[in-house]
């Protein structure tokens, strides 16, 4: 981990902590409408993009990315995985994650433009996050 | 290159074909507004997802994308690259590299709520094919 690293207020609100795998720091918004993880390198504030990591760390976060759209698609109702690293306003670099399905109420246009918020019921919410906290558990 | 690998027509469309770089077809989007590239592996059309690729093609798509991302950056004008595959209307396989500025016509929004097209002047449109084209000849 970056000793600069601080996560940004407007990532972590709103979101569980599920801890590091590899470089990023990994966490769920609490967002009903939409399965949605974020992962955030811990590194310097100046690396604002994803090819500003070095060759490692890139590899790094490409595997972490891979790893969860895989998680991602497995949930029931998953029927399409959007990727996507933007950062137009908050720049600290993060990687979005999001299952999407076509009764989505954003679908098929992106997330992005959706300011629409439902918060999960909380035994639903716990549940997706054991569901994604298996990828530690099956890379040990 | 797969040889079920056929170019989906609406990612063709608008679009100077640059060649390929690694295993991706690379496009142009002859739109002013944005500086646009889209990165389509050339592989079976069930392949629908980044993390669909088998290890070796993954890292080199993802090589690709900081490569094009690199470029995209020291473009005049680019303050910012979005990096992303959604595929929710055409589902072959396809990333997006967009060079993005504080005074582009969708800012702070991302592009793919945007619709507005205005083709480059021709001479500029050369202009940026000959500046991603050095690409390749950096790699050789």
């Amino acid at each position: 981990m970056s000793s600069h690293f601080v996560l940004h207020d407007r990532l972590a609100n709103g979101c569980a902590d599920l801890g590091t795998h590899g470089i990023c720091r990994v966490l769920l918004k609490n967002n009903a409408h939409f399965l949605w993880v974020l992962l955030v390198p811990e590194v310097d504030a100046e690396v604002t993009e994803l090819h500003h990591l070095d060759e490692e760390q890139y590899a790094s976060v490409c595997h972490s990315m891979r790893i969860f759209s895989q998680c991602m698609e497995q949930q029931p109702g998953v029927e399409k995985v959007n990727v996507a690293a933007i950062g137009n306003q908050v720049r600290q670099l993060h990687i979005h994650i999001v299952g999407r399905h076509s009764q989505d109420i954003a679908w098929p246009g992106v997330i992005w433009s959706c300011s629409e918020k439902q918060p999960y019921e909380e035994s639903r919410f716990q549940e997706i996050q054991e569901a994604l906290k298996a990828i530690w558990r099956r890379d040990l």
